[in-house]
């Protein structure tokens, strides 16, 4: 394998020289005088190996994959088709989900999720109850439903697979937190509002030996039907009558999120952020960056796509780009070139930092980008202890928003600063910035915004691009998104995440399918304890 | 030994379609063709598999002892005995203690114990102050010595040795913690009640060199007599007054719990729990839940017994179950025939789950149980948070108690609920039934109690069973056991866990005989800070 | 490297018989019969051997480093002189700073620090604010400025070079903490009144790559003078200006703490400690006890110096000895000399214990210092929870002082007892004593002090050895210490930690050098934030 990667080196780079030049390789007296110098990536701690090195493991699983689906592919009966799941979430460590999915028919995702108290919006403070869940789960809440199916829908077309979700529960023995009525239902609705074409449960039954004996299957040990297999059984139902309208929508998406594999394998090996209330490094910092920019929109009411620099997000009036951290020339200069031609485009702290060979760049941050953002830094610091913000301009700040774990020393050079920190240090920098750009815009934050400062400059971005949430007065509870049907109907999504029911305005007559009843502009949507139903146009 | 495991196999299970079939082995693959197929138990993902080899490894002790001690016994001269230490509490992972008591002629344990505030009675809340306990110590508390006398009292005979105890300090050289004053003579006396034969100390004197230099002697480095040695010196002066009378002394027990170390292996494997505050899994769930059992029937006065499937547990008016996971349908099926038969079985959560190859029960849980318990089950949960209860039937519950770790998804069958959950999802469950079956009674806790809860329904049942403390009217620092000596005299131990004086009511005219005094029934006992007397009825 | 280390055992013991002797060998049957039987250091566990070993690690250190030396000797030209860097605070862990000291010219430090908010004076309780601090930093605090410096002054001469210290941030990506204006400038002339003869910063600019890519130098990547550069250039043309007077100055010091490598190795292999709040043997324990003593004399004002035993300690008024564990009885005869003649010895817990392989002693502790301590004891005890105090005798203290973490069982026998715990078992034992003992006095802590406790006992024994603070009635975030120039003068460094400006009083007429001002007696010198001057008296 190492022999592979030195072979990939050498047709890559051309000679060890040039891999001096590009790592840095003369710090520490690693310069390479042959090919045979190279060490091995165990214990390697040059950033630019490691990169170099991760690109490298991933594009083998693309190849392994793509060569697989080409032999099935010869074989395959018409109608057949070739998936393969991605896990879910920020996904493996060395597989990049857009390569892939690009060498199948149709990508599928494994979206488990925390169930019960963690489920409910509003979340709990300090981001939902997920006490208890498995830790290879990472965030907890209802979000994270969402964050997975837009992150899953990243091929060419806009469906993807659900292959494996929660059954009775999910992980090993002691991690047993069966769905609350309904949560399983709303849970498939969410899955399908964002673009899931078919959705199955892991598994059937509870394995009676092995390694999985406790990953709870629709049937428990006992093999009689339960409260899973009831409420499976009824989204089964539903989805017989409705299915034919509910195949092959598209989800509305307003905000792209740009998600770059490179700065988080980067952000891996040299992470900017500690862990919270630790000395520590915390190695899933890009992981934490993008879901807390990911989620401030979706707090805002945005509906959400994640995409890739090889797809086109220009066509989004809103892209958000978190923790960019590794990006070419080439990369930077089309964001630039997106705000001027109009978009809002909004930064976090560490984009443009480092170019794609993970070297610092050697111009004042944010380089390339610091003419579109109008402000720039030398210098940065971690927060060990979140800061209180001073509102400046037009931003509606709760009492509860924080500055947290980062503070770029960002000084404004036209920009406009939205928010600046409370300390007698920090104050003399910008925490959020906004510049008006060409025709578009560029917002700016030098540092992880809590839940509330997240959403309060997404909901200011969102009124500045003229993105409305498709329904208004919600309560706090509901969630809508919207989709188109292959027919060309508006459907809507309206799911309540509590036990308390609520009565939801509707904007446009129309029909609840869910529920079979119609319903009327101004009138309202009744939703029973974690119920959802599904309003369309038409 | 991999070798001997596979020929153990082949001689317990024929062949390897049999273990493909018992263990699941199709499961992820891991079917045997032959027997060289089998691999070595590091990395074992599979339940039947470890549970095949910890019981291998146990017999392996087992005969290695019996071996030495048939050796032993060849040439051993008249007086003399074979004992070997079991070390104490739960024990070693790879060491069956009611087998190997039946290989030597007296069983010994070394029982270690937090002293200074861990001892006080009531303990703090929580469960003891055993901050800076060593680890390895396990729960701390005065309940700990009963518990530790109850699980050594194991063999043919009632008596058990102690070959060590605390003397100044244990632990490595950072866990210095002497007893206070009267603690170390309250340990011995309370191991004597409970059958110990013989009190060794560990050791003579603090060694000056060497891993244990900081292990404390009942003289220490100085090799002066201290203040260990003079509370030594005066249990053993109190000894050679008393000694022939307590010697030989069997005591009472009312209450009997069962034993299981199928389930500690099956358990510590798959643990059912996860560690309180945390997502990662209790690889102590057996003791603990064990532990919480035990001390629920200590903290409401009753009088215990360690028993193992081995023994006729019949005799008991109570018999309580914990976590009995791993059973073959014949224990089952006596558990059942001994609550017919008139006695009160109490039994937790996980009792009957998985068959005696750790296989989960095919059929409703608990299965075989389900009957007699008027109640079963399709699903549970674990609880990261610690919910409130209702109690619905007769049950004095306390404020603070509390469901905590674990819940049964429990529906009546014929039982009543005595408790369930303040729950808008686990309110349909009962958290603990009750059920006559044939001429007894069967509870069942679907949860893991807290000590008020355990206390609380532990009290119920001792009193449904007729089982009354020895004494009444105690105070909270105070513990009464009860033992008959070999002549037929009744003696009470009576102590006081404190260091506020107590004046302890006396239920019928006797001898105090460690301070030489005549009691009278309805007079006042009178004990100092730590201090301890026995109660002879003549 | 293990033969070797057998060679230098056979050459300094002899026989394998002396061994077993001297490390107690026939304790679980480790007895050596030849050379041959010894065994490697992993996974020793005889403290007597692990000293031995440790010994042997650094002499070979010292060896290679002298080696280095002569070799360079013979080669440099005329003014070039050898240095080498000791790393800071107590070191490498197979290193002595003293006896390295003496194969080169003149000694290096790389002196980093936590900056921010954790150099405020006074710190905020519990250490100072060294929330995100790196780990490897160890304490935090202005006060760890000092103790690095009265450290590295540890040559035949009393200056050394500071190799590497903070410029914009320290540590890895996810340490960044940059910091306060006036900051940089506090910490330079911190180190030079404790005797830094040069101090250079790590490093010039931020590297582009490789793995220290974000410790961050004078200039960071974008190579642009920033706010670390203004400040060092700050600094540096103060020193263009004054640096002749500043060159070769001696620092005064009026409490020498005596540090003692072997005691260092042998509480790391047994630690006495466990940390706070677990009950995990704190492996740090020589360094936890060693800075509590020195903080503690401070905060109190004092000047110190931290020596080792081979060096003259005898000229100092006030020698502070921290849990010297390991002691041949030439040194403690040297003590009990020292405090005979005059000098205030004050002793922690631990001095004198064990004998120089490691062994206990066997006399009563504190063994030979006992008659000059006035007290012993024969047991002590781990505090997992702080213990108040109630002060019998002279001792002002603070209702915030506390006992901590450890109590020796300390029994008067001519001394008087400072403080007592407040507890029904501790009590009857005294926490601090004092003992006059021929021309001089032992003070005597069973305890570690927390900042209350240690500054009252610290300010108590200055004030009884005539060691008065250079200056009085500062301000309490105002620390000045004195130095003598080359030429005679004398020398103040006057700083200021915190965010509000002062009004220092001076005691003598004179010039503040660095504002250029004149200042007079009772009148007031004026600080800003974290601002610095040096005041000449002529």
């Amino acid at each position: 394998m190492l022999q592979a990667f030195v072979d990939h080196l050498r047709h890559a780079y051309g000679s060890v020289e040039r891999l001096n030049e590009l790592w840095g390789l003369t710090y520490w007296s690693h310069s390479l005088s042959s090919w045979a110098d190279l060490w091995s990536p165990d214990g390697n701690t040059n950033p630019g190996y490691d990169l170099a090195w991760r690109r490298f493991q991933s594009s083998l699983t693309t190849e392994f994959l793509a060569w697989q689906a080409r032999i099935v592919r010869e074989h395959r009966r018409s109608g057949q088709f070739i998936t393969h799941c991605l896990v879910s979430g920020h996904g493996l460590p060395a597989a990049d989900r857009h390569a892939i999915a690009q060498a199948v028919d149709i990508t599928a995702e494994n979206i488990y999720y925390q169930a019960q108290d963690a489920l409910a919006l509003p979340a709990a403070s300090g981001g939902g109850d997920g006490a208890g869940a498995p830790s290879w789960l990472g965030d907890t809440g209802a979000w994270t439903l969402y964050l997975k199916a837009d992150i899953g829908r990243c091929g060419t077309r806009p469906g993807f697979l659900v292959t494996e979700t929660n059954a009775l529960s999910i992980g090993d023995a002691h991690s047993n937190a069966p769905p609350y009525d309904g949560q399983w239902r709303l849970a498939a609705y969410a899955l399908i509002a964002r673009g899931a074409r078919g959705i199955s449960y892991w598994h059937w039954h509870t394995c009676h030996y092995g390694n999985e004996a406790y990953w709870q299957g629709i049937l428990n040990h006992d093999l009689e039907p339960g409260r899973c297999y009831q409420e499976v059984s009824r989204v089964g139902s539903e989805l017989a009558v409705h299915g034919d309208l509910l195949d092959g929508i598209e989800p509305d998406a307003d905000v792209a999120v740009l998600y770059s594999q490179d700065s988080r394998y980067a952000l891996a090996f040299q992470p900017p952020l500690a862990r919270p209330g630790s000395a520590a490094a915390d190695r899933t910092s890009y992981e934490r960056i993008f879901n807390a920019f990911y989620r401030a929109f979706f707090d805002a009411g945005a509906q959400l796509a994640v995409v890739h620099p090889a797809q086109h997000f220009e066509r989004f009036p809103v892209l958000v780009v978190p923790a960019l951290h590794i990006a070419g020339d080439d990369l930077l200069r089309r964001l630039v070139a997106y705000a001027e031609a109009g978009g809002h485009l909004v930064l976090s702290f560490r984009c443009g930092y480092a170019d794609e060979h993970a070297r610092a760049r050697w111009a004042r941050a944010p380089g390339i980008l610091r003419e579109a953002v109008g402000a720039s830094y030398q210098e940065y610091a971690n927060l060990a202890v979140p800061l209180g913000l001073t509102a400046t301009d037009g931003l509606a700040l709760p009492a509860q928003a924080r500055a947290t774990a980062w503070a770029d020393g960002l000084e404004v050079e036209g920009a406009s600063a939205l928010a600046s920190y409370d300390h007698p240090h920090f104050g003399r920098f910008a925490a959020v910035t906004t510049h008006r750009f060409g025709l578009g815009r560029v917002t700016y934050l030098g540092t992880l915004p809590n839940r509330e400062l997240g959403r309060a400059v997404a909901e200011l971005v969102l009124g500045q691009a003229g993105v409305r949430p498709p329904w208004t007065d919600l309560p706090a509870s509901v969630r809508v998104t919207g989709a188109r049907a292959t027919g060309g109907q508006r459907l809507w999504f309206v799911s309540n995440w509590s036990w308390d029911p609520v009565a939801v305005p509707v904007p446009a007559d129309g029909a609840a399918l869910l529920s079979g009843r119609g319903v009327r502009a101004g009138a309202a949507l009744e939703l029973g304890a974690w119920d959802v139903d599904i309003v369309t146009e038409p």
